[in-house]
């Protein structure tokens, strides 16, 4: 699509037009007038999540006897952090203050802004408000958790406003990776905080709804005390790209295909990318077939609540793509930041029992690698290149554009609401000074920006922000079923594991007199070949007789000490003989 | 320094001036007058390491029974080889051919071109050519593994020739991010190969001796048969800046840090931005200091050998720095990369002896993160924020220049060097196919390129490229002392170990009858926390009860069935209640 056809006196692309905003002033309703802010009236802050980190989104308000929760996400775990599946927020402040909290706005229905809400919900069953796609997202989530029919949930639109106990808050339309996102005005006695969530400008976005920037600025007129803005992309100069422009490639690049079989990857969540892809698709006449769960939900959920267009005979099953020609053929999936359980990467190591990779594809990685995630993305692109299939990624051509508002978009943002506090918020600490750099070169006093920090609790007040004590927050482990079981323990003892694994000591003892009636056996995982290294073996077995005959006949065995012992000699004999560290175990048993 | 005191006829700059080589044609030798390549001969490839992957370069020649090797290097392991140290190359087709091997040269002294040679040399004691600086830190690594007694090192000069058997070589200085690199014109019967080693076109070198162009052109007027050329940096569009606009950076940069102190991680094997952090260093009345081991020891050694001109006055040891004020130091650190181990990070986290970082620090990471390594980057940045430290990274100034061509400054060498065949070498599959496509773009048919892989070995002669068998190759881990002794089974237990730990199940049974004297006993580690999970615990016990009585009084007891039975029900039993999958590991004692 150009440029041309978003004009806002333009008719042209029907039905969606229909919802364009642009820069015309709506007039606001009686209900969203705000409340003009009283000097003596302070509100609170709580950064229970997503402050000065990646993930796992989560503050908390609060003002006199009242709170309220904006999102409520998680976090997926660092290679730091073994075996952990999800992290989630510290909900222990939320648990002691349960009486105050009047509910929980939830800004969009990204992982990191609703992906913790089931694990908070069957502890506190919090009303939970959000727009419908929203919504729809967060229904999967609670049925898979088997909590759904608990939850209060609440469908509200932009422009409507929460009554929160003695807050009163209006949504405001944003643009960003997943639609039906918005950000927050917050009013209360204190005066007006604007919360953008995660937000981008686009002029032109897929569905013609921009950005409510008019509102925004309508907040900036009247006076806003502080905003609390989205800090992703603050190390980006200039501005986000549209992501029409992603769909302007799709048509170059599926040209350029030719006969060949199209597969793009992309972030499951991202509707309007699917959406263009189809698009296009269809103009080439090509079927589309979707592969991967959480790409297959995002479809239905899109389709069934309105907000991707299926253009008719075009999706097909995954199960039927042999029943076209590659050229026939466009294959959506998964697997965008090369995961090594997603669809694209069985595809590209043949693991995949629906679809083959053949020299006659052609893949398109509409996604840029999460950081971290460079090393696994290089290795799908690497396993398909050998494989003979031509690739498309990073910034080979315009086949991504990002969700979060660049340095340009950010000070626009910062401009029109004007706020006398700024609080970067949404991102790492580099991040975050960055975002305050920003603001500060617009002439915000260094003293009215508060760069915070997980558990941070501020107070603002007309004069100033005041860092109050830190509230209880922090990160749990979400592992299988276990919610908090993995600690720092736990971790170590895996980490260690899995640097030079484990050798375990076993003798069968006779509690009267000491002697070793079993054993030892010396038993070892993860730290050599035991075929190749017997003589190792032996060696550990003749130190553990001679630490284990030395307590022979005593009267008083104390147990402890001669596993601490046998530990250290083991240990003392492994590093010396291989300059390795594996866990030493030793398990003696009484008879 | 400008660009301008690197005009050639300029006499500024003293010394360095009187290496300068631009393009004025130097008489060529008589010895290196090339053999012109008859049409019936050919000459075999075989890649043993960097062909395809990254690190450990490794390439062995063969013309009839004349054989020799290029480089010998290690790889840094990834996150999917835990706790293993170093990769070296399997050295099974070296050894097999040990009486047919020449000689190896190195064409620098980066540890992905040298780091295996000690591994080698203990095996093969083969000798090793390579000029001044290489030869330097080979002797190093050579001490560090007591062998350097043993070595036979040749220290050649460019525009050197050396004769190993059949193969006439001749080494061409080239530019990278180490001094003294070279590139190879080899000659056999069968016509000239030039393997341009890891290189960049620099046009004004920190040290005044750009790469000798002029040699390249000469071999490509002759007739190169086949070109092998780094590929690391295909992806990446332009040329390559030159490593004086780093110094350049540094001047402003400097000039910005105030009275703050200065601290500069960079690479350890950097002497020319060493020499340019001690240029703007002087100029500013300012003091530097070393740390890091590997920094410490390149500086030893470029000093030593003259390439790296230490400023007078201007070094002082780092236990001193408490002498000087913070607006009279530079700090020159490794750990550019954020190595958790590295002295940048230990500083940052408060556990370096000497060097604690203050909010009057000013620290410029003068490197760019290696594909895998953006994570360990962010957080240190993240890490040295928070303690409000000004922190200049990544982009944000001309803080780095890669060592590596860019895609036109490829393209100059392919069209100068204008060879028969080519083969894109050092790089993955992705720069590899890259390049290659580049080179078609030239004009080189695709049918005259080889992409290869490890272990891959062709025979060229003048009408083709032909592959022949593979012969063995692979990755050797180094793990402490063990060189080889850790493979995937161990591995594979590592990784399984690290994500859902052990579960060791012991008892003590009696021979005769099958019954159990004592346990079963069960043990975790980096399982769970065992406290809060004694319910857990004494499930799995009940089960291992079960499953060992089932086995009372039979005549027969196999015990390895017994022992996978174990295995089963408790796995069964972990997964239903934790969906996790610990390693269980059963022990039986019998007396």
């Amino acid at each position: 699509m150009t440029n041309e056809k978003r004009m806002p006196n333009s008719n042209a692309g029907g039905k969606r037009n229909s919802k364009r905003r642009y820069y015309t002033y709506r007039k606001a309703s009686k209900k969203s007038e705000p409340v003009f802010r009283n000097e003596t009236e302070k509100v609170k802050i709580s950064f229970l999540g997503g402050m000065n980190e990646i993930g796992k989104n989560m503050t908390l308000y609060e003002y006199k006897s009242d709170m309220f929760i904006v999102d409520c996400g998680l976090a997926f775990p660092t290679a730091e952090l073994p075996g952990v599946d999800l992290v989630i927020p510290d909900f222990t402040h939320v648990l002691n203050n349960r009486d105050r909290i009047r509910g929980i706005i939830i800004t969009h229905g990204h992982e990191d802004h609703i992906g913790a809400l089931a694990y908070l919900l069957k502890q506190a069953n919090i009303p939970v408000y959000a727009t419908k796609l929203t919504i729809g997202l967060i229904k999967g989530k609670l049925e898979e958790h088997g909590i759904l029919n608990l939850a209060k949930l609440v469908e509200i639109k932009p422009r409507d406003n929460i009554t929160l106990g003695a807050f009163n808050i209006e949504l405001i339309h944003v643009n960003h990776s997943i639609p039906d996102s918005v950000g927050l005005a917050i009013r209360c006695p204190a005066g007006i905080i604007i919360q953008t969530g995660d937000f981008k400008i686009d002029t032109t976005p897929v569905d013609g709804d921009m950005i409510d920037l008019p509102r925004f600025a309508e907040y900036g007129r009247k006076g806003v005390l502080a905003l609390l803005s989205d800090s992703t992309n603050a190390e980006r100069p200039g501005t986000t790209p549209s992501e029409s422009t992603v769909g302007d490639s799709f048509g170059t690049l599926f040209r350029k295909a030719g006969n060949r079989r199209i597969i793009v990857a992309t972030f499951a969540s991202n509707i309007h990318r699917v959406q263009q892809i189809m698009d296009v698709a269809k103009s080439m006449k090509r079927k589309v077939a979707v592969l991967g769960r959480s790409l297959e939900n995002l479809v239905n959920v899109g389709a069934e609540l309105g907000y991707l267009n299926i253009p008719k005979g075009v999706l097909i099953s995954i199960d039927t793509i042999n029943n076209y020609s590659d050229d026939k053929l466009v294959i959506i999936t998964t697997g965008s930041q090369g995961e090594p359980m997603s669809a694209l990467t069985k595809i590209a190591t043949g693991e995949h029992r629906k679809v083959n990779i053949t020299p006659n594809d052609y893949v398109i990685i509409s996604a840029t690698p999460i950081p971290g995630n460079e090393r696994m993305v290089g290795n799908i692109v690497n396993i398909l290149m050998k494989q003979g299939v031509e690739v498309i990624y990073e910034n080979m051509y315009d086949v991504h554009a990002s969700g979060h508002a660049c340095q340009q978009d950010l000070k626009l943002m910062i401009g029109m609401v004007h706020p006398k506090f700024f609080i970067p918020v949404h991102g790492e600490q580099k991040h975050l000074v960055k975002h305050a750099m920003l603001a500060q070169s617009m002439g915000i006093p260094k003293k009215n920006i508060f760069i915070g920090d997980i558990g941070n609790c501020i107070e603002i007040t007309n004069d100033e922000i005041k860092k109050l004590d830190n509230v209880p927050s922090g990160e749990i482990y979400v592992d299988g079923y276990g919610v908090g079981d993995v600690g720092n323990v736990v971790l170590n003892d895996r980490k260690r594991l899995s640097k030079d694994g484990i050798i375990i000591v076993v003798a069968t003892i006779d509690s009267q007199n000491g002697y070793v009636i079993s054993g030892p056996d010396i038993v070892s995982r993860g730290f050599v070949f035991v075929k190749e290294n017997e003589e190792l073996m032996s060696s550990a077995k003749e130190v553990a007789i001679m630490v284990l005959n030395s307590q022979y006949d005593k009267k008083y065995r104390d147990w402890n000490t001669l596993k601490t012992k046998l530990r250290d000699e083991i240990s003392k004999l492994m590093y010396e003989k291989t300059k390795r560290s594996p866990m030493v175990l030793p398990i003696f048993m009484e008879i």
